[in-house]
C-alpha cells in the first residue's frame, strides 16, 4: 500500500487492513515533498491522490472508499466492517460518504494549496465544521457505542482519521460534537486504531 | 425522492432509479431558493445536501452514492449498476469516487458560495479540470463502450451528470476528454438518461 502518515485517506484504509489483519508492504508517499505528483506514482494513481492498493498480480486500486469495499468482497472470512442489513448498510455508507465525500476533499492539502495557506486554518475549520455538524445530528439517531449501532463498520475507520484532522485544524471536537468525541475515544482504545495510527508509521516525523 | 433538477448527486439516483424502473415521487427542493437548508428538509438529511430518498416506511437515506449502493442490494431482481467480479466492481467504485469525492463536493454550490461567486467559474472548472485529468488517464485503461467495460455500472450513472456540470462551467469536453466525451455520448442515448435530464424534471427552468 502505498500511504503517507498523515493522509486521512490512508489512514482509513489502515484501519481496514489491521482490523482484517491483513499484511502489507507500507511504501511511503511524501505528500509535503509533492512525491504523489512525480511519474512513479501518478501512472500507479492518476488522481494524484493517496492511498493507492497494489495487488499481488499487480492491479491497482486507488479511493479510499473503492478499496474499503473491495476489502469487504475480497477477504469474506475476514472480520467485517459492514453489517447484514441493508439498511444498516446505507447508514454506515451515508457516514462514509459525509466524510469522504462531504468533508475531506474540500479540505485535503491541494485544495488548501489553491485556497491560499493563508487562509488554510480558517478554511479547514469551516468545512470541518460544517460536516461535525451534519455527523453530529445524523449520530445522534444512529450511534450507539460505534458510529453506526454497536458493530466497528467503515464509518468508524473514517470517522478516526477525519477527527485527527480536525484536532490539527484547532476544532474543540469534546465541547462542540460530544457524540464524536466519544466514539473517536472508544475506537482509540481499540488494538487496530493504535496500530494505524500516523505516529506508528515508519514515515511519522516526529517534529511535525 | 428530494431532489433539485440540476443537483448532480440527485441525477445520479434518478439514472438508477430510472434504469432499474423504480417508481418514485418527486419532491422538488430548490437549491437556488435555499430550501435545503429549510427546517422541513435538514431534519431529513442534517447534511443540508441533495438528494435525500424516503422509503415507504419512513426511513431516510442521504448521500447519492449510500443511495446507489442501498438500490443495488435491496433491488436484486432489477438491472444491476455494479459486476459481479470484485476488482470490476473495486473499479466502478474507483470511477464513482474520482467524482462522487474529488469533483463534486469542491465544486458544488455550497463551495462556490464559500470561494466567493466572483471566482465560481474559475474554481469550479479548475476542479473539474483536475479530476477529469485523471478519469481520462483512469478510463484509458479501464473503458470499453462504458466507464468499466462494455457493461453500465453506477460510474456511468455518476459519469453523465459530472459532464453535465463540466459543461456548464464552459469545459470543452469533447477536446480536452475524448473518451469522456464518447462514453457520455453513448449514455445520453440510453432511455433512462434521458429521463433522468434535468430538463425532464418537473422543477426544470426553461431561462436557466
Amino acid at each position: 500500500m502505498y500511504s503517507y502518515w498523515r493522509s486521512s485517506c490512508s489512514y482509513r484504509v489502515r484501519i481496514a487492513l489491521a482490523h482484517k489483519s491483513l499484511a502489507y508492504t507500507y511504501h511511503a508517499v511524501s505528500l509535503l515533498a509533492g512525491e504523489q505528483t512525480e511519474d512513479g506514482y501518478t501512472e500507479l494513481n492518476p488522481s494524484k491522490l493517496l492511498p493507492a492498493l497494489v495487488l499481488a498480480d499487480g492491479t491497482v486500486i486507488g479511493q479510499s472508499t473503492a478499496i474499503l469495499e473491495f476489502l469487504e468482497e475480497a477477504y469474506p472470512d475476514a472480520p467485517k466492517l459492514l453489517p447484514e442489513d441493508p439498511l444498516a448498510r446505507a447508514y454506515v455508507r451515508q457516514a462514509v460518504a459525509m466524510i469522504a465525500a462531504d468533508i475531506q476533499p474540500v479540505q485535503n492539502l491541494r485544495v488548501l494549496k489553491y485556497v491560499g495557506m493563508d487562509r488554510k486554518i480558517e478554511w479547514g475549520a469551516h468545512w470541518i465544521a460544517t460536516g461535525f455538524d451534519a455527523l453530529e445530528a445524523f449520530l445522534a439517531k444512529h450511534a450507539g457505542n460505534y458510529c453506526i449501532g454497536d458493530e466497528l463498520s467503515l464509518a468508524d475507520a473514517c470517522l478516526v482519521p477525519q477527527v485527527y484532522n480536525a484536532r490539527r485544524f484547532g476544532i474543540d471536537v469534546e465541547t462542540k460534537y460530544p457524540i464524536i468525541a466519544r466514539i473517536d475515544a472508544a475506537l482509540n482504545e481499540i488494538e487496530a486504531f493504535k496500530a494505524a495510527h500516523p505516529d506508528n508509521m515508519p514515515d511519522a516525523q516526529v517534529s511535525a
